[in-house]
């Protein structure tokens, strides 16, 4: 896979982010300038929304939904990095944590197949990357994503901003990266080192 | 979908047991006669073994592995039935747990996508199907799968029993399907029902 920003290349980069679920989907396509490490910067929000399973439906035909839906939106915006957050282990509830792993697991496997670079955010950073602090609550990132994208209503339902929020982190840290870091407070990682 | 034993189809059926993971995936193909439902009756092991990822790839990496590896099982083998375990929450470790997520996740998918049914079996009546009880021992499995369907070896590693014991289960019950029932001691479940 390239690099983002390489020599000729133009200076802007498509982020896709993705909070996967089986019941619902949050996606959010960003187009970030390479000073996107600034906050709002030069990144311009394409299309976001959710992608919504029927909860009749089976585990496995929701995937298969999943899959049509998430290839259509790597196709059509063709990003060069697909955003997601990092696992973590405090789920309240062990069998809504597999589910969520089963869309995961192909979203993950979607986006590799596409050719795009995999990020992982850690959700603690996604929240500090948008409001400053490692905790904050479900509005106040509607609120920070409204506010930094310029948007003119808090985007609904609040996973369609936790997919704005994941794009937005990821192509911050790769804004840093392009300016040879400096200030982040953690190091850019990538979904090929950090998932093994 | 079409019913396994119709009319005019031949009295065989084809399961495909999976038992998912990330660094090691199980699998087992059947071939189980209508009278199936009898311990041993006329089952044939076909094909069994393990998908092996390696460890230092990423898990999108070794997803993308599996999922070509099983297409290429289900391309060979063309099951009428792919047989998983149903999910449970008692698991030591979550992380392991949503991890097998994404690897369950991208088999579903890909067994969907294959026109093949999909059978969901609990352990403890896999464990049942094949011991009598619905507690075994790792060896006592490997035990019953090696006595019932008349193997020269014990199948290794435990992944690969617990693949066969699935798919037996599963063949069983196809087989009590077809006999319309009676003596069963769980209702015949399918994954479009069950996974919901």
């Amino acid at each position: 896979m390239s690099t983002p920003y390489e020599a000729g290349a133009p200076a802007t980069l498509r982020v896709l982010g993705i909070d996967p679920g089986l019941r619902l989907t949050g996606y959010a396509c960003l187009e970030a300038g390479s000073d996107a490490s600034a906050w709002g910067g030069s990144v311009r929000l394409i299309e976001a929304g959710v992608l919504r399973f029927a909860p009749g439906r089976s585990v496995s035909q929701r995937l298969v939904e999943l899959d049509h839906d998430l290839g259509e939106l790597l196709g059509r915006h063709a990003p060069a990095v697909v955003a997601v957050e990092k696992l973590y282990s405090h789920w309240k509830h062990p069998l809504t944590a597999i589910l969520m792993g089963h869309a995961r697991g192909v979203v993950l496997l979607g986006a590799r197949r596409s050719g795009a670079e995999l990020a992982e955010v850690g959700a603690t950073a996604v929240k500090k990357s948008l409001t400053g602090r490692g905790h904050a609550s479900k509005q106040q990132m509607q609120d920070a994503v409204m506010s930094q994208l310029r948007l003119t209503h808090r985007p609904e339902p609040a996973d369609v901003a936790d997919a704005i929020a994941i794009a937005l982190c990821a192509a911050r840290r790769h804004g840093l990266a392009a300016a040879l870091g400096g200030g982040s407070q953690e190091p850019v990682k990538r979904a090929a080192a950090a998932t093994r």
